[in-house]
């Protein structure tokens, strides 16, 4: 399967991924954000490909094409997984070099000239309206990591934590686009003293995740059954929940953290669909006790295998470096199973829910999904191309990428999740 | 002030409150949500009256009539404090009895007919649409009790409680509006043994609340300064923030609590607008500790004297009692530092987005604002008309009230926030 678009393999989106996103772009008043997939370096406009009978050889879509000239993906994917899979194995044909559909834009200039982008001209939009979004807790050398520092090895992990997916509640209005640089907050820090300071935080952090997006809702009452949670999920992206580590240390008894979370949570841009990763199935870390039935499964290939790596360019340098590489295999528990401990008590999901995976960290050195693990909480710098690093500095900028790789050596990757960090308000106030 | 409508001294809804809620009912097609306010024992349909020209001597809104006719109260909300003071001053003049605008409704038999319902026959919404909802922990006596119960007096508060509104993110979509049935959850409880069981709650319990929705947004990473925060605020409902102790204890470390809370939390239906509210200002909890500047206020009388109660009908009785008695009083913090810590760092708020106080429970015996508390942990039952309980049974029904009383002794209250237990699904799965 070729396709007529020149795709270089290493580029994520490749003819097996066909992700969708929100977009705008200079020119012929397209300023109204509108859905499109990303191909190659370019994006097609799923607005100006449906007015102009892109679709034609789809009978299942007719119906629906409105939801193409939406701000966000929700109406699209409240469409179904039966539907989203027939458009992108559709979209496929149309991309693939002298396909049964070649004539629809391979062989219509006039067509590609006024659907096709390049992505360097394209502006992103956060592609799901996000009614709730929560975050887990499932990377479990994270956890591990983390609560050794806090509380030695022999009680880094919580007693609940092999019985089920911790996760609270996030802010959904603090997520942003890739893109979106990120003011450092201010907040509560414990300083020398035993009292709080008022200041912005010292111990600013990454977090990195992998994110789904819920295409069906349950009403109040109804939980989903493992069965059928997998129909739920509409497709992935990269997270990057950024944290402020002291304001978290000092806030989070007893109700979890609050607002070390919610100054800004980065999503990547384009939505890998759930079933673009399908051939990419593994298993996770395996669970040493006997979950409660509700839990239980019978796919024993129920995360990806996504390589997944942190990039940081410190601000101020010309060049950065990967600091970490991590896999998504390193989930103790899958998004179907988050999902339905989510509703086993009869909690509502609606479609544009975010479900976030917690930070995936690696079991070895080098393996680290936060600054807190790779620093050892701070006491413990690194370099990158010679500049020291313990927390992120102002200006700063944090990449964090996914890509999978498949049996014929195809590459499907997210895009990028990124953002900068500027520097915090003078005196708390806004000031510009 | 008199109304030529029959009110009862007794009414929650009296002259001085014009509260806003959204309402269908039966006859002329009214099957459309719609804005409303409650006066008396009727409610008045605002889009009607607003068609009719009901508000033909109010210029101010004549731009924005198109908010009576909304599913929610958002829009309303969003035109800001000095427009909802003028719309109630406004309807307040209309339901005077011989009033300056007598003629738009007392002496319009004709659009009485048409947009007075009697409230029996009122079918009402959630009143707005809620983006997010955050859930703080202000009463004092409530979280003293509870700490005492799990770490003795000694340790009863953590370090940080007097320094900063505590608070989590709850979930907003299992937010019901007064009058919904609330089914008995599922959870992972731990019973006898130290491995959990998938069990309903055998610890169900309610939490007295008083909720704050608002009216202005921020932007991503402008904090909203105190001496702003009092304009955010739109108006007051009850709020019954149910709770599963046993799913609760288990699954809330470290993240804090998460099913334990999200199969529903109940609004009462009417919004009691902040200016209803500026009668009824009192001092809070004092706090012995100097805090920090960004907290710091010159409003001596920060809260509000709102006498609460709370009213339990146990299942197949024919008579309840109240079982507890609070007044919203007892915070030590007040909305406006709630919702300026919440943005400090930078965390954009929303208009529809709601703020709960936590459980609001008074010093003494009797005033307690969970069962938690007046069991003492499920250790010690009471007794209800003759019926004994120490967590909520099947059937058993919840109401909260809440009221002030002005220096003339004119009543504004917040009408009911009820919802009656339903039973646990057999085996966790929806059988309707």
């Amino acid at each position: 399967m070729e396709s007529w678009l020149d795709i270089t393999p290493h580029s994520d989106f490749s003819l097996i991924n066909i992700p969708f996103g929100i977009i705008t772009y200079p020119g012929a008043g397209i300023s109204t954000p509108r859905v499109a997939v990303a191909i190659g370096d370019q994006a097609l406009d799923l607005a100006v490909f449906s007015t102009s009978q892109g679709f034609s050889k789809l009978p299942v879509i007719q119906p629906h094409l409105h939801v193409f000239h939406e701000p966000t993906l929700n109406a699209f994917a409240a469409l179904g997984r039966p539907v989203h899979r027939r458009v992108r194995e559709y979209l496929q044909k149309v991309f693939t070099k002298n396909g049964p559909y070649r004539e629809l834009l391979q062989d219509s200039q006039e067509l590609r000239s006024v659907s096709l982008i390049k992505l360097t001209s394209v502006r992103n939009y956060l592609p799901m309206q996000i009614g709730d979004y929560t975050d887990f807790y499932v990377g479990k050398h994270h956890a591990y990591n983390v609560g050794v520092l806090f509380r030695g090895p022999a009680n880094a992990l919580q007693p609940n934590y092999s019985h089920l997916p911790v996760g609270y509640h996030g802010r959904a209005s603090s997520i942003v686009v890739s893109g979106t640089s990120v003011r450092r907050p201010w907040g509560q820090i414990l300083d020398a003293e035993s009292s709080p300071i008022y200041h912005p935080t010292k111990r600013l952090d990454y977090e990195l995740e992998l994110g789904a997006f819920l295409c069906k809702s349950n009403r109040l009452g109804t939980p989903v059954a493992l069965a059928d949670a997998e129909d739920c999920l509409f497709g992935y992206v990269l997270l990057n929940d950024w944290s402020a580590r002291d304001v978290q240390s000092w806030e989070y008894v007893p109700l979890g953290p609050f607002n070390a979370k919610n100054f800004a949570s980065t999503v990547s841009a384009w939505v890998v669909l759930a079933d673009a990763l399908e051939p990419f199935r593994t298993e996770g870390i395996p669970n040493e006790i006997d979950v409660l039935s509700y839990l239980r499964s019978n796919v024993t290939e129920a995360v990806f295998n996504i390589n997944l790596e942190i990039f940081l360019l410190p601000g101020g340098a010309t060049s950065g470096s990967v600091v970490s590489r991590s896999n998504s295999c390193n989930m103790l528990w899958s998004f179907p199973q988050m999902l339905t401990h989510h509703t086993v008590g009869g909690c509502p999901m609606n479609v544009g829910d975010l479900l976030g995976s917690g930070t995936i960290s690696g079991p070895e050195a080098g393996m680290e999904g936060s600054l807190l693990e790779l620093t050892r909480s701070g006491s413990k710098s690194f370099d990158v191309n010679g500049v020291e690093r313990t927390f992120l500095e102002d200006g700063d900028e944090v990449v964090l990428r996914g890509w999978c790789v498949d049996s014929n050596g195809l590459r499907l990757g997210f895009g990028e999740c990124r953002g900068k960090i500027l520097s915090a308000w003078v005196n708390g106030i806004a000031s510009e």
